[in-house]
């Protein structure tokens, strides 16, 4: 797909490092609906109109989404009647950012009612909203599941694609996720010099002034880096990946190790490596 | 509508005060509607399911949403192909909140394509969505409005309804909206004996032993009161209809003199006056 949107004179410079090391979109798409638990869904009205309402659910083990609604709700007499849905999951945008920058989902499928919900299910639906303890066993409350038969992943850097449904539930969601806002947080407070050497170093933006950690995963980082010639991202892969919070420092560590050593060796570059 | 969900133990403790005051939903929903800037909208795809999707819209003196979408994304694809859509418009949700305890509505209905979005539209769109300059005149960008044909209101203190759309248009968004969390936010912060002093003199809680501010509108707020017996909400009513933060403040002064004068006539309550 085509990035047609972010500059009004001509495309915009891509993003700087190793492009080659970002999740694929099944993953990310995993990810992002492991790590929320609200979203819109979208059914059918007797005369045929989508409808557009607000549940909260939780992910079955294939990231499947399970929700618990209750027969007077809209949604739940119209998936009575047509099974065809989709559920939309979006990124929280912070403050001030721009919506359409943001990663989001759209899971296109067949709601299926649970005769029985399982007992695990159930227990990671209240863990993740304590609030439906109140309602969840009331008797016009019915568990149903999502299962996807097409899946539209849009991402936060200006890609967008179909994810097949087999691709996307064999995906794993990212084992780094839960903890990805702390370790940006943590770079950002901490060691901001060193996100600034990653750009400089090893993406090859030698003139960068700064750089903010905007994104974590199990292959490596994305930087929001300053530059004279304005703001630019890159991609640092780290060399293998990760699974804890534990290898990250580690990996980061590496890294850091590995631009000195670089700085060391007049005119070696990430490329002549 | 029933309230069906928020105690185990049987329907939850009314709202004290004067509940009269509460805005109609349909007012509610047009000042929602227009508060708000980001929605999901759900369209058709070609085998029919509904797709939901995120937006970024402002509203028309009507209160219709109007988007500004690429031929390439999948909403314009169904819309150019099937007009029937709705938009899900919600109040945001404070981290740590019940999200089944906030306002949301669904304006159902069909999009229309603008030949040429009129100029204070477009002003306007620019105006909220800042960063849609770099898009809004790309020629695979088009202008489109949902014309609602039914209205549905979820409202944040457990009821809802189906509003009609005439009633929807016909109703004005509250002039206090802009600035109501403004003026929780003082309440709270500067005048919290205030606060617990409408919830003890004038909605009955005579036990109270705090209240926070947690919305105001022209006719009166709402405040959350915590009891010996738990929490509870309270609406407590203006005067008379107010369309200016000055005018905001001289009420709730007059509402304190008007919980002195109470307060120094021993026996005298809300309900008798």
């Amino acid at each position: 797909m085509t990035d047609h949107g972010y500059t009004s004179g001509g495309p915009p410079p891509g993003i700087a490092g190793d492009t080659s090391s970002f999740p694929a979109d099944a993953e990310y798409a995993r990810s992002l609906a492991q790590a929320q638990g609200r979203a819109s869904m979208s059914t059918l009205t007797a005369e045929g109109y989508p409808f557009g309402s607000v549940v909260s659910y939780v992910c079955t083990p294939l990231g499947e989404p399970v929700v618990c609604i209750s027969a007077m709700a809209e949604h739940t007499i119209n998936a009575l009647r047509d099974s065809r849905a989709s559920v939309l999951i979006a990124e929280p945008v912070p403050p001030g950012a721009d919506p359409l920058a943001s990663a989001r989902l759209t899971l296109v499928g067949d709601l299926v009612r649970y005769e029985q919900v399982p007992d695990e299910l159930r227990a990671a639906f209240l863990d993740q909203h304590p609030s439906a303890r109140y309602y969840v066993d009331y008797t016009d409350f019915s568990w149903w599941r999502l299962v996807p038969t097409a899946v539209r992943f849009v991402g936060g850097f200006g890609h967008m694609s179909w994810v097949g449904a087999p691709q996307y539930t064999d995906a794993q969601p990212d084992p780094i996720g839960p903890s990805a806002e702390g370790i940006c947080h943590h770079m950002n407070d901490d060691h901001r010099a060193a996100n600034l050497m990653y750009a400089q170093v090893l993406a090859g933006l030698s003139d960068a002034t700064d750089a903010t950690m905007v994104a974590v995963d199990r292959y490596g980082f994305v930087l929001d880096v300053q530059t004279p010639a304005g703001g630019r991202q890159a991609r640092i892969a780290f060399s293998e990946p990760v699974s804890t919070g534990e290898q990250v420092r580690a990996a980061v560590v590496a890294l850091l190790a590995d631009c000195r050593s670089r700085q060391a060796t007049p005119g070696s570059t990430h490329s002549s490596s």
